[in-house]
């Protein structure tokens, strides 16, 4: 018997940084549901290779990504799988909050002190030499955001209910940041927490 | 009398490096039609900042840019204003084409020796010192791409006809690259030429 490995919660407005290995399956999991978790990612033995949206759009031929499609670096190597989409709605269009988002999109004294996902993500990859313009637009798992008429950008309130996830198969040595999103309009006013689990490759191994 | 500025030829399948300083106004001209053009800007005084498809889509609140828009920097900061838009099409999805485009996307073989927008790219920037890795998804200016049911993205002819033009006055210094692009698939194969102008500021300030 393998032990069900821990869960690891991310209190919300806040963020963690961590490694994975190759094969090793990380779950994202909004336990009280209608919460954002932004996610990047750099390739652990050289981090100026990062997770890429162009890339990943351009291989993929779609905006909506989900359950067997391919996230790629922009230097276009496999960065992770999706392996299982409780969801079905992810964003991958629009940059992590930060003080200018709440300056910009947000009513006047918004920004004020306001945690974000950016300096969250700037603080989990701090401990692995990664700067602040390295980062660029995440992978914002469980983001409702809609392509409207002419373009328009929507964002409602996240579709994800009580336990849901998205589990994401690292298909290199990975450096990642994860938040609880700090943005009332992603994720509806709720500020809930995320959780996060990681599974050894073998399991895996086994399944197939 | 102010005399017209020179256009600049960018042969078929190849780029341009330059610079603008704040205030001149590049003007980006598909002089046969149906071309598209990739392009990039760091900061001139920062070259590690760079023009952001998700900074640019999170303040606008739309993916469909055209006269009016701001293009936003990773760091929030204006870069560029679009001024006049004949075309009204462009895409800031998807990367510039590479050799690994042409790998995954197109029939094999079609990789070998085909120059693409990234290489032309790599070899704009090479004097000011912007390394590969920098390289983020670019402004397609005239790329025809639609974001169709589910998410799905088609790629058609450019709408641009013979002379149309993208203005965009330059906000801050810049490091500019820019391409005639080089992949069939994006300009119904006809590898055209694209030309620029560099106005000065003066201009600008006289006609307001």
């Amino acid at each position: 018997m393998i032990p069900e490995p821990p869960v690891y919660r991310i209190p919300k407005q806040s963020g963690a940084g961590f490694t994975l290995k190759r094969g090793e399956v990380l779950a994202v999991i909004d336990p009280q549901g209608e919460q954002v978790s932004d996610l990047m990612a750099f390739a652990a033995d050289t981090p100026s290779e990062w997770l890429s949206s162009g890339r990943t759009f351009d291989y993929n031929e779609t905006i909506s990504l989900t359950t067997g499609h391919v996230l790629y670096s922009n230097r276009s190597r496999p960065m992770f799988t999706l392996l299982r989409d409780d969801v079905g709605q992810h964003d991958f269009l629009l940059t992590p909050c930060s003080t200018e988002t709440f300056e910009i999109l947000y009513p006047p004294g918004t920004a004020d002190g306001h945690p974000s996902c950016f300096s969250n993500l700037l603080r989990a990859f701090e401990p692995f030499g990664i700067q602040p313009d390295q980062i660029p637009t995440t992978l914002n798992i469980f983001m409702n955001v809609v392509v409207g008429e002419g373009g328009r950008l929507r964002i409602g309130p996240p579709r994800s209910t009580a336990g849901q996830r998205l589990e994401l198969r690292a298909e290199m040595d990975l450096i990642v940041g994860l938040t609880a999103c700090s943005a009332e309009g992603s994720n509806n006013g709720s500020f809930g927490p995320i959780d996060y689990q990681i599974r050894p490759p073998a399991q895996e191994v086994q399944r197939s």
